[in-house]
């Protein structure tokens, strides 16, 4: 990150420094994604709207952790390190389930996932690596997992918009930070597996 | 569109029928991209705004041709027709050369354009199709032809950026509107957009 | 063109130039790749010879227009400025659709097309990039269109034969005419679309 | 070729008979691509017009060797049959070198060839593969190793006809004759075609 | 595993029980792939040899650490699921470094490694996925690094071997214990294998 | 093979070269692998075990022309030298067929074998190239050719020994002797085809 390097917080402006106090509060440390592209205001507040309009919304049948695994499968394929580490971790926390990330990073055929996951994560490999080819065919097996066309286009949107995230950070070789790594691993009360 | 229907303009949000008809009065037509992607306000917004970081900006030494050049070139890369016949008819205008999108969205190698710009969109083709290999040594060949690290993140963005639209125009099966594929053709032609 | 001049019309022999007038009198201006392989006679004959046996043949269900629209497909896949620019030019000519070319060129699946086309063109893109993989297989949804075999021979055989020109034309850095790029997309009576 | 039938010679217009007698008269039998393409009898005329242009042309410094070398590396890359055998038999005879057509099939790096040889292929390699990448940066090279731009020339047109005949062959199942496969591997067989 | 399913540990060969004892013994649980393989008791020793002769070896420049980011980075790029997790334990353990697994299976290229180690897996990569392509100027990069020709040898053979260990355990479904996945995170848990 | 010199058949270990010497017998050459790759004993001792447990081995209905074809045709694949001409012999002598090692080596599916071959084979390029992608579907097409599951076993731990092995002769530079280029072209009482 010495190109591009990140300002310091108290340089930010006050929206964007709020919301970065907001998520340190939440999260005890500032995911690095938050200082890295705050050199750039505008984008990082149009970055962070788009951000949340497809990650915290409420409708839908995407769970979050369905939203997460999405994000870990397909950065794992365009070999993004910031984004692989950092929503596998959130991935762990929502799905419960301290191997998956690893798993769908890894292959996501071979993950301790449901056949309605899968599917999901076969049609977002296909946004993300051949988003030319998709027609109609590809609807009615999602359908069948229950997914609606609103649901996909949730899919989609998602993985079309880590696949801009994937790139920035690689470019700017974004580093995830060391907390991401271990979390979701080991759970507070008890260890895992 | 079938599937994805786009909203009627008078359905819309304020702000968004506003900037809506604002496009309209200057271009003759509303892009169908903007009632195509209005049917998700939020998203929209988020979508448009980051466009503009990118796109309308003052700062930095990437003319708007140059910045729709990087469109067509890795529009065309991941086969997005809309992207390519709507940024290819905005670079037609903004370079004032009729057959530039054309040679760029073939084959940007045998483009009439200046060594600069070629280096500029080798760099965004390498962001487009191989970012993970991205290194410090991509950054001297930039450099000498008087690319700052600033108009760099800018050659980056935009083709991250860009990915997203791609995916989301290739899965929605977005069609350019008709008067885009002659824009900038014919000299006579008005500026638009 | 340089490393390869175009020799003088003037220098050419009686049959080659008499054919060179020819098309010079019929299209306004003589086609680059008339004079560009008109440095090696035997070549430009067999060339042309073999050009002239399948895309001017009478027989079979192919069009015109499909003879051409599978020419610009096949060549926007080898990314050949040449021929994408000229075929795109004639095919819009003979299709008297203004659009289709640019649509072709960038995505076939996404073109407004009809289903019997599209089905020419996922074969003429099997020729063209994975010609080791076809078997019977491939033949019944062909048939299915109304094509014979003898027209999938056609298909086959202008996907190859515009291989070979495509190599030529990007290896010797061939150029389109500046006249091709607006040719069928303003009608002579009326502005188009 | 049962979908494609071959010609009874005996059916033949009497200039490709005469052809295809004085090949058999040579070779002590008819390849079987005199009579797959002579179905077609206008595509067979140019198809021989052109290969007899490239490939028996007296000028420049290929040897008969070196252009059957540039067609079975090409022809392995697109995994074509026919001419993997049949012009791997005629490399080995004008090479004298039994070993090499299977070497060059395999892996051109590792053939028993000249440094020389090895140049013209990788470049032959760049046209089949990647032709529009090709640009200035690739003639030195050759240059260096005394080929002229004639030469090259004629490595792209031969490389270019071949990946044509590699397409027609596999399209249409053609099988070399079993006479190939053993020719020029024993050191008394009489050189053919 | 249920298609191949692994024998019961009483049920094996003496030999192949006595080192699946030791292995347990010093690990605290039985790795899956000496159970996974051991219902072929010839092809387990081969490949528990093979193994043994390339990971425990004591000549050479590489450390423990370095074979197993060499197994651990080409794993992944072949989508191994059993190996990235098994060996990026292993990895993590003798490097001592809780993050380093994670780092190489995204992207070696930003991992927190040394350049001597980059270049190690550069090759390591070549071998695995472009072999045919290893040539004389692939040595002096890692000679620079202070690699033997012996220590080259090494790099190849592990990513060679592993190569066909990520086949078979893609192949049978063979899955990582959990054990692995938290091993060598947590700077208390005690060295493994 | 100058860089991984091989030893002195008499600097062998005992037990190597008494294997060196029955090969040779019954050879009446040593191939080179065999000596290539005994510059490391204990390699060369799991090597050659591993090979035999799949390549000897009596049970199943994988013929040892199944085996050699397998080989022959994945090595291909690898543009592996070595093997393709090493196997390549084998199998033409096991097959009894004198074309056919060229036949799968350049495109298996025109070759002049049997179907059941011809599933075996893809799917041993399926385990050659995409491993990652192997799922319970692949093996309903496999057991209506008659073959079990120890033999789907088979095809991929033979795919996955010789990917190995592959890589280490192209590697090595390992270079195919001479005897085998003609081996089975030429049965020893009267001329092949």
């Amino acid at each position: 990150m010495s190109r591009y390097p990140a300002p310091d917080i108290n340089d930010l402006p006050e929206d964007i420094k709020a919301k970065v106090l907001e998520v340190q509060e939440k999260a005890g440390f500032v995911p690095n994604v938050f200082l890295a592209l705050a050199r750039r205001p505008a984008e990082w507040r149009a970055f962070f709207a788009y951000h949340d309009a497809l990650m915290l919304k409420e409708e839908g049948s995407l769970t979050k952790g369905d939203r997460e695994m999405i994000v870990t499968t397909t950065s794992a394929a365009n070999q993004c390190l910031y984004c692989v580490v950092a929503h596998g971790a959130i991935l762990r926390i929502h799905e419960k389930k301290p191997l998956v990330a690893d798993q769908v990073a890894v292959n996501h055929r071979k993950a301790d996932i449901t056949p309605r996951q899968k599917a999901m994560l076969d049609f977002a490999m296909k946004v993300c690596q051949r988003s030319h080819e998709i027609n109609d065919d590809d609807f009615p097996p999602l359908h069948a997992h229950g997914f609606s066309d609103e649901d996909i286009w949730d899919i989609a949107a998602i993985t079309a918009f880590f696949g801009l995230s994937n790139r920035m950070a690689s470019f700017s070789n974004m580093q995830p930070n060391p907390e991401f790594y271990l979390m979701g691993r080991v759970p507070r009360a008890k260890p895992a597996a």
